[in-house]
């Protein structure tokens, strides 16, 4: 059977860094402060918008910046074999008990207050 | 044909918003914060650890939290209608120039600095 | 009487963005976004360090990015009429309840685990 | 001569983390992921609002949450040993230069494109 696209990705990811050598500085404790170093490039891109919307002139660079985070997700992801799109359809199950569509339907608030 | 794993979980999470009417918050400003937020509760897990492992009393969570962190990332993605997994796999084209196995075997400089 | 160090510094702060008109800019959400763009900054100093150290070469950036925070944390106080300082004592204050020296010696767990 | 009210809330941090022997945690790393994870409870004051003002159920919390930042910032530069308010007083001096009146009245961009 042939792998699907998001486990080809995570296997290119893999071999990417044992190339190189990587594996010595990626203890889990720097993954995770990458993971949130790119999160913040992401959110830079809606810096002192007063729309809502991101900076016109950086709409092209989200993709790349979302990428960026879904790279360190995978890296911290391998790191521990986690399943990751199992973890979130897990979560997707216990968030729709949290949410229930009836009393959550057009509201934001925290299931913990609705 | 059927949709892969990644697939059916992307169109999963909008189904979920759609069911409840949550789009009225989902402007990005917001999506990238929340997902700021998430990428933060990863961290958290190794705060005040000295061996750069994860705290032992909270391994546990670290599947759940990586999850919370994608489902932000593909709501973004869904608002933008990028192809994450796409932009993924151009970066690593890209990263794989910068980083050139010959230079980069063993060091963690920035490419800008090999 | 004069004013202390501190109060000068925020002052100083107020004249430079009305001097330049920005405060049409610095909606507080925006204002926060900004107070975590700079902290990511200075854990990017730490980023790829195996020893907990700060890198190197960029120890002589610690100071500004610090600056860079603190800035962000006065005009967010000035923006709600918060006395930061004031705050930071009544914190400190909690805090001792909170961690009564006989318990919390040498211990790092948060106060709800101790 | 008597100490100003910044510098005594500097010592009272100090006494506090050398009564409770915290030394032995407070590596500048940890202490700057603390800083990241307190920026962030900020953030999450304004998440999912609408309006860019702080969500008001929470607008009791603001000055608690930036003196929690303002802790973390002043553990780190009794870490290195920095002048904090000095060294917002030399920034500002920098950013008066980067940004001059004329220039940057009415404008948010930043110093390199303006």
């Amino acid at each position: 059977m042939n792998d699907d696209k998001y486990k080809k990705i995570v296997k290119s990811i893999r071999n990417f860094c044992d190339e190189r050598d990587w594996s010595q500085f990626h203890d889990p404790k720097n993954l995770a402060i990458s993971l949130n170093l790119e999160a913040s490039e992401v959110l830079e891109l809606f810096q002192w918008t007063l729309d809502n919307k991101i900076n016109p002139e950086k709409e092209n660079e989200i993709a790349s910046e979302l990428a960026d985070v879904l790279y360190w997700l995978i890296m911290l992801s391998n790191h521990y074999n986690i399943d990751l799109l199992g973890a979130l359809e897990d979560k997707m199950k216990i968030n729709a008990k949290k949410y229930p569509i009836k009393k959550a339907k057009g509201i934001s608030k925290k299931y913990t207050d609705l």
